[in-house]
């Protein structure tokens, strides 16, 4: 006999909420840093060298939305039919592209 | 006769450390309202969309850097002869092209 569909994951549970906002608080400070380092006129590959990393936290937490929250919200909370609700997923993922 | 060669111009002025700096306090806010936006559970495309903002600003910022203080940088305050001072700055520019 066949299982019946697992119920999908919630939309951002408290646990990845937290997780994710912890993400980007540090990424804040991050530049807080980087912002200091240009008053303290640092070199400038100094500077660009931490640019980078947080463009990869940037790139590391839309990984996360794009492969743990996505389908939840899509299926949970996401306005508009189904067409609808595929144009908006590939318009935000071309966005990312082009970033 | 041929003019002297013009003083390069200086590594991060006050005005462009400023408008450097400005930029970044712009986006440390934009990543702060990203995160409300996590917290108020708002979807995942509009999340991502403000995310890729984000990535472009810091991709302008550093394109500032590479384009107007670079060159100043390497001959004004950047440690090492010039194999260092290059070595420094492919290094900066390939960990820019990967994130």
């Amino acid at each position: 006999m066949r299982r019946a569909k697992p119920k999908s994951q919630e939309y951002l549970t408290p646990e990845s909420q937290k997780a994710l906002a912890d993400r980007l608080a540090r990424a804040e400070g991050h530049l807080r840093s980087i912002r200091q380092m240009v008053l303290d006129h640092r070199c400038a590959d100094d500077i660009l060298i931490q640019v980078a990393a947080v463009k990869a936290a940037l790139n590391h937490f839309a990984s996360i939305i794009v492969e743990t929250e996505m389908k939840a919200c899509v299926e949970a909370c996401m306005p508009g039919d189904a067409d609808e609700r595929l144009g908006r997923v590939t318009k935000a993922l071309a966005a990312l592209l082009k970033s």
